[in-house]
């Protein structure tokens, strides 16, 4: 394990719109800024501009909610239209609530991919105008994949992806990034096997690799702030065919709930 | 919010024992790594060196299990004496649960501090031998004011602390390390009246700064390592009167559960 490690922001990356070459405008800002990849460096990278470029948006002016999200919509005070693409993003609601003091509440979600999360990801925040609703990629790990060829055939060196999103915790307070998509990065850092500092094994640890990633990110990930790109260089990672399931806990053994 | 920042593990550190002055360790370690701390830096301390320090540890020789230890163990299969010592550091038992391929399993418990984690944080791992129990320590947050304040004054400089504890999550698999004791460094970055970066109100975000270090620091911080101090240099951050139970949110407003 390396005794020390850096992480920089990729400063001037553009507004992104659906179309856009999100593998080909990164290479083209590490240029623009004389700085390039090197092997084991790992991006995290916000969703919202992978999901902008792919154009996994919906816009409230094409919704009709449908009976279901019109009379879910009354309990949380969110529009009906919002709600609809909330349950079309959803496996199922975990929770709707909506606190005395809130204007609009929370529709806590299974996400189609397994994620639990706020109104299933749906996002108004970053949007590029009202009504625009940013969704999360159809497959983010297959976003993680491509891009990482992309940029591992342009730098020529070895290189992981994380794509995340920012969550709510229970019985936390504040948001941390999570890892949403992944492209060679381990989820979760298989340490069984190993011993402790004091010859004992460590049989119940196995640290989530990719959602330390994640969290450390936000440290220089101001949302306010358009930098969306985040690189870790002088880690030492095994690279690994992963996928962003693997940090999702299966419901049956699921302890806290 | 800069541009980069550099997280380095303090290498060195010995083994601590019950009495042993944990500010004077590290500020001697420093010195003999020919390193020293600037302003703003931010130590992110397991929480196990706090403890050993402090002597917040329990032994089972020394345990008469309860009634209600007794039974409860038996349904998790675990010794009626660290049972006793789990429920003695708990507010409540959330929940006592064992799988079938499970030898031993878990009560996920709300520690008397407030945070809800895997057996009230009571640990075997990184004993100094068999029979002893790491507690949290008493006080994290004094703890770490203290401990602060001592380095502040040889070092000559405004810096943070967040003393950390791996937790398990709701939802997702893998640990991540949690902020339990906070000097300096606020646990969750008000950004209330910030815009994104299309001009509209950030009303919900609110970034948890404490655990994104924390989180981070695992990165660095193998278990196996004798890797307890992580410090993170380069970050732009607000000294504030923080406590570690302003990362913990109201049962009452939790949404998730």
């Amino acid at each position: 394990m390396p005794e020390s490690m850096t992480m920089f922001r990729l400063e001037g990356l553009p507004d992104f719109q659906q179309g856009d070459d999100l593998a080909q405008v990164i290479i083209d800002t590490f240029q623009a800024q004389q700085k390039a990849l090197v092997a084991g460096d790992i991006l995290v990278i916000a969703h919202k501009v992978v999901s902008k470029s792919e154009g996994a948006c919906a816009y409230l002016d094409q919704i009709t909610p449908s009976a279901d999200a019109i009379e879910l919509a009354k309990t949380v005070n969110k529009d009906p239209r919002k709600v609809e693409v909330i349950l079309f993003q959803s496996k199922r609601i975990v929770r709707a609530v909506k606190r005395p003091d809130q204007q609009e509440g929370v529709l806590i979600a299974e996400h189609k991919n397994g994620y639990i999360c706020a109104n299933a990801a749906v996002d108004e925040s970053n949007a590029d105008h009202p009504g625009q609703l940013i969704l999360l990629p159809e497959n983010p790990d297959r976003s993680a994949q491509l891009l990482c060829q992309r940029l591992e055939a342009h730098f020529q060196c070895d290189l992981g992806i994380v794509i995340s999103d920012t969550f709510g915790r229970p019985w936390r307070l504040g948001q941390t990034n999570v890892a949403i998509g992944l492209a060679n990065v381990p989820g979760v850092m298989k340490m069984e096997g190993e011993m402790d500092a004091f010859g004992r094994p460590l049989s119940v640890t196995a640290p989530a690799f990719a959602d330390e990633l994640a969290a450390a990110s936000g440290l220089l990930m101001e949302k306010s702030a358009k930098a969306p790109v985040i690189v870790f260089r002088g880690l030492d990672w095994p690279k690994t065919d992963s996928q962003s399931r693997d940090l999702i806990r299966a419901q049956n053994e699921d302890l806290f709930k």
